[in-house]
């Protein structure tokens, strides 16, 4: 790996960006095909925040955030930075002052699978962050890393310009290109999702709206009365 | 373990089940003598709720929520469903459409050995739910396993029927022929807690509320003033 | 180790206590040269306090409280109570007595690498403990430790009398003889971080602002535009 | 839980625990319909043990292992000491003395969801342990448990005089009532495996073997050639 | 995620792969820039193995090896099986048959983000295989997942034809484009280690042999005689 | 914390190191009242080493082995290098190339909290190890820390020149000036231990050696016939 910054204008389209963002992780996941997740040790540091942007991707090395500093001068606006580390790390790389400068570039929020620091400030900015901890745990600006290179956060594959999509589930990357496609898809689910709400907020059972009594009794599901006094 | 349906009606005393909501987690848990607790990462979702209800249990496959669609079937109003899996698993086997059919049935809360999603939805809903984690990920509906059959959840041994009590300490269970016992101990308990807090909020310490002093000197606990300087 | 409690007036200056409580735990861990810090397991009960405190140390054996009793009458005004473990326990060591009987006593929280129960009361009190667990566990009064002895707590090292600082980014250690020190330093950084933030939120980039340009160059950083489509 | 010891004589015939031992733990808990199987955390202290015998069951204390010598007078010939314990708990809460007089008794094997020490001279002596941590932390006499009542040892349930099969695989219980008929099918399934290895040997597919490829396509798996360059 | 077979004849040269083995893990994953390697719980089920091979890979799901009967047929001599899983899994995908099958198609190896059983077996059989836990837990065949596509595997991407080196200090990914250089690297790095070694044995400091003192010196490093009794 | 190497003379007694070498972790640790035991997830990299020696201590920063190169300098034979790090981490710090040159100086063996490589051939040196990880991550030489000043190392308290006891029970940090007093009470509870494991062996039961059962009655523990079918 040679350290290296990658100059990018690849984004999605901002409408799919938009649908992306209000369906939500869960649906986005589904739509994808249920691929796509970070590890659910990802946690956003406060609660009702849901985000979704561009990915500015940083490979850093552990306990050091120089590259953090380098990735916000390729930020847009809408983007997200996506900090991912060469070792698993918790160190608190971010905090409210790169918070400040990211959000004056038009950043829109954090993913970090490191730790991030000054959390009740970012919670007052509304500035929203997804984290593997918390930590106050300061960081040098030794050794090189880079920018905008395919990185695995959290154990998902993220390429620069995939949309990133974040709320109180956890976190999902939707490749850039697949954007419009799932984000179509997830709309449509959506649609499907408050009928089948309705339905089952009156009492219908899913084993009878899925259809599902046929195949449990073909699987081999067996109906017994408890005898046992 | 061959898959199974039982359909049950044990469930304890009402009266019993509300009194152990009253007292909570840790009360309930020292009347036992302090036994029934799950794994303390068993965690809710939102704070606030405190909650008992009989449990209807499920035991699922890895990745896989079929058995729970089967299982709210067998759920009557004020049930707790109680999901615990064959392995150690953390994907998102209910989410905001399972809750709204559960609550449509009666259901009051869901304690789950593995992942939860549509959490902002289920807070809004104020649906109760303690987990293992929130997680995103989807599950498939393809491999049987058995409802209200003794399981271990979060490391505590559950029977249909046995009462769930929850809250911000974390879960335990209470046998069901042992509720109304268990509730008379916790509810004795909690009187004398009154009394006690009382006396220690006007400054008299522990070691002579309990009359500590003694055991622990006969134990060989030794006071020293500090000389280092 | 022989049981031991001892008696000591050792505390920091309370102006320096103050100061540290208002600068918090990142710049106070930042103006001691990035030491100090616990680890990041340690999390608040809940969110929004921060506080210093002179630590009043405990050392516990797992499942057991005995010693948080012995230790309470050690504690004067403006105390923290520091409880350490001889092993890793998640037990819930900790509740609304005993926090009861150590806010009569002065105590302003507390830091335990151990559980803690009662929290929704804990909350209602407005006392605030940083934990590694909540937990229901009930524990035993019966095998010694010591009070007011050095102890390691989660990670870090505490003497009798150091100033504990805690917020929603953790808790960290300042030596007793160096929190005039650390304060003053901690006063200096934070004043320098209002100029930044400004500076920042301008628009102003870090690798201008921190003059980092020509450091990334010569660690050999390469800039390339992305050819790929 | 009021502390108390059960005297017991149940166990399962000597001849199904020998076939047991033999087909070892992962056919064991095929033979069951995968169930039974304690937490992958469960190793053991050296590679090449395969035991099987009739579980003595101890709850323990955090940190207290008093109980493991009240459970010794209750082991007999061809028994397999089971500790569970109230809590997380890694302490070494037996060791070389404990294996020496639990081995007088007949014991033939420990295993322990907490810490275990003096494996090197635990391996001289040819004791077979399966363990959640090595650790040579001593524990205390203080705190009463019980014996020979059921437990909740690493996730999984066992009775007193249940059998339990331990290799380098993990550790499996079998309910006593269970043990003919499971080793009755364990022996089967073996019988089958041969020939399957044979085949298998041979280079022969598994999807030939067990006939899958309709199976597959019917799910939709499609097969395509690499076309990338 | 459609599921998908992909058939591919990509491999690396066979002479880079045996370079590759020749010099492990650590020295191919220096030889890439310090990357490439997957989270250290990868580890194997005996020591000594050390192989390089071409991936094959497999995306899994929880509790279900399907795929593996599948990919198997995929295997050239040579190859080793890398198994990624859709979530975090140990159950025991993989035992002594499927090591049969995998060995007579020419299969040399198993890297699996998951459990492994029949370790016993494996080892007489000389099979090597990194795992991220041993567990007899049995799974199903019932969910499609995909062979031959990207995989992200223990926190490494991995390309279907890159070149996996494991050994005792775990397993690394070399992409297939890059094997040739990244052998050629390795073994000058090697070639240099001699020389190195030769002189550190002869008690010569790494101080000096990388002249360390200057830079050291510059950092500010500071050194002082104990002046404390 | 300003970076800093203290040179340093001060060691026990080498006959109270040998006879501390000699009775091992276990007997160590319960010679100091319990006491001084690192956490353990401390696990030697093979099994079967039994060492004791002074430390050296480093504190290294995560993802970089800078200071060990300078530590090494400062190692005397029969020294034990001990390695903390500011935050956790597993990264590969230490391989033969260290271990040749630690070896060279005289140096007996490595205690480090965080990972060590080349397992193998540190095995095939006879060069033991204990660690929290084994991975093969290369590091960097970019910022300092400190050598022979004390440091927190897997929850332990360790000072240059206290004696460091290491096997496969774990690792044991005795202060050096109770190096004497440890070693006396080690063996002679050796001694003591000599004379019951024969007793044991014989089938004396603990719980009549230790006099047990009074206390035990005391306590409350009550025996009872299995009554159930």
């Amino acid at each position: 790996m040679n350290p290296v910054v990658i100059r990018t204008d690849k984004r999605a389209a901002p409408s799919d960006i938009a649908a992306l963002a209000e369906v939500g992780v869960s649906t986005s996941h589904e739509a994808m095909g249920r691929t796509g997740l970070m590890k659910p040790y990802m946690r956003p540091i406060y609660a009702g925040a849901q985000i979704a942007g561009s990915a500015v991707t940083v490979l850093a090395q552990p306990g050091d955030n120089w590259m953090i500093h380098v990735a916000i001068e390729q930020v847009k606006p809408g983007d997200i930075l996506v900090v991912a580390c060469t070792t698993d790390n918790t160190d608190g790389m971010f905090g409210d002052l790169l918070a400040t400068s990211l959000k004056a570039r038009g950043g829109v929020g954090l993913v970090i699978d490191a730790g991030v620091r000054d959390v009740r400030v970012l919670k007052q900015m509304g500035f929203p962050v997804w984290s593997r901890a918390i930590s106050a745990k300061g960081t040098v600006k030794a050794t090189l890393g880079s920018v905008n290179v395919p990185v695995v956060c959290a154990g998902a594959l993220v390429h620069p310009g995939d949309v990133i999509v974040a709320d109180d589930d956890g976190v999902v990357v939707v490749p850039r290109r697949e954007a419009a496609t799932v984000a179509a898809i997830a709309r449509k689910r959506e649609a499907l999702e408050e009928e089948k709400r309705r339905r089952l907020a009156s009492g219908e059972l899913g084993l009878d709206m899925y259809a599902m009594r046929e195949g449990l009794a073909k699987a081999g599901l067996v109906y017994r009365d408890d005898e046992d006094e």
